[in-house]
């Protein structure tokens, strides 16, 4: 049974873990960061220790969490010193878990499948916690401490999980560089963002609901050429999001199109 | 004061509209639609009167609201007998007011900037109702039937409503558009589109209260490089979302990059 963790990052993911794993009672033994102040600031939230060199990290810990940016995690691996039976998972969406191999015998991969910023809370019992492990009972220790965090624990293989996070990328960043777009357009008007808010929630939560083929509207899905061609013309100044307009517009109607018959 | 009106259409926004007004004490005298059977369904649900003849059209009423698809709206006019000082608006985002000059002196546009299906029951008294009027009399009158259904009522002219609608669609069909991508992708390899809902709806809340430009992370903001490209090899054998993760990638990029200082 995972009793205590020792973090190795001090970013966003790693913050709001540290914090959601606390407050369920695993400790947080020790944060490591380059950082000092990094680590320091999180340690502080959650009452632990905390170091900048690897070489201090503390020997005895039931799990250690990579939770650094993608490009960093084969360079902490080659600094650290674990014992070969000690539990190492990273947090990663597009890395393979077979990046660990080598490095301890008892590892795996535990992703919170969530946006996170560090000064925002968040809930952690409905994120959905993707795990792979080395071995089955490494996967039950993991599944085990998931479950104290979310009721969404899924047995997630690299290849899916690679998968997931692509789309990730899609409905998180790419959504949110939309929001960004329409801010930019009212802003030029001096119009409020505020005024897109409810839109912006209604259509997140339509989802939630009805499959988002089901939940399209507007002149894209209607093949409107004359609002299309008036919107087109009216981002001449903007020639990026003109792209975007015309490659999305293009999408939908061609994802309506193959879709419709099986609604 | 307006006690009543006559809604012309019967789609998503007519219907939703219907069911607000009815809720907060406007009658709904008569519904028309072209389709009889979409009249008589909304016009049950608000216990009104219903045609598919425009010269049926009861005679005094308050209220005429055109809330039909924009191609649609000029047919309406045309085909519409109401007298000089009767109060007529319509509800499009990307129509100009002055469409219905002409056809009565007291006119205006009632524009409720949020997404609607016919069977998803809305909270109207958060959207925001986007206003504009031929007099100051007939403003008034929209405003204070505007301010009984929502809390946010906003005096915009037809140019910023164009606006308004062209934001609306980024934020809202395109993003839904992403939603579908992410969900077709999860499809392939037999994943839940489950696992994305909730960040879908944190991605919304989270511009509830942060500018979308400081929400943004991942890797097309930091540049990425190797999982972007490893992302759009994944996408080889679909083009139209390779080339819409490119042209995102490369606009949230060079939007951060502008907008980093003013952060």
């Amino acid at each position: 049974m995972i009793e205590n963790v020792v973090i190795i990052g001090a970013g966003n993911l790693a913050t709001q873990l540290a914090l959601a794993l606390t407050e369920k009672g695993i400790q947080v033994k020790q944060v490591f960061s380059r950082k000092l102040e990094s680590a320091s600031a999180l340690a502080e939230k959650v009452n632990a220790a905390f170091t900048n060199d690897l070489l201090q990290l503390l020997p005895e810990a039931d799990l250690y969490i990579v939770a650094v940016k993608d490009s960093a995690i084969l360079e902490v691996l080659e600094n650290l010193h674990i014992k070969n039976d000690q539990l190492i998972v990273h947090t990663a969406g597009s890395v393979p878990m077979s990046i660990l191999d080598g490095f301890s015998n008892n590892y795996g991969v535990f992703y919170p499948l969530q946006t996170f910023s560090k000064n925002r809370k968040i809930d952690f019992s409905t994120i959905p916690i993707c795990i792979e492990a080395s071995h089955p009972s490494t996967f039950l220790a993991l599944e085990k401490l998931a479950g104290r965090l979310s009721s969404s624990v899924n047995q997630i293989n690299s290849d899916e999980r690679k998968n997931l996070h692509l789309s990730a990328v899609f409905v998180n960043n790419f959504v949110n560089h939309l929001y960004a777009i329409g801010a930019d357009i009212l802003h030029e008007k001096r119009l409020d963002f505020g005024l897109l808010k409810p839109l912006i929630l209604e259509t997140a939560q339509k989802v939630q609901e009805l499959h988002p083929s089901a939940a399209q509207t507007g002149p894209a899905k209607r093949y409107d050429q004359s609002i299309i061609a008036a919107q087109l013309k009216m981002l001449h100044d903007k020639p990026e999001y003109q792209k975007i307009y015309s490659f999305v517009t293009e999408s939908i109607f061609q994802f309506q199109q193959k879709h419709d018959h099986v609604l």
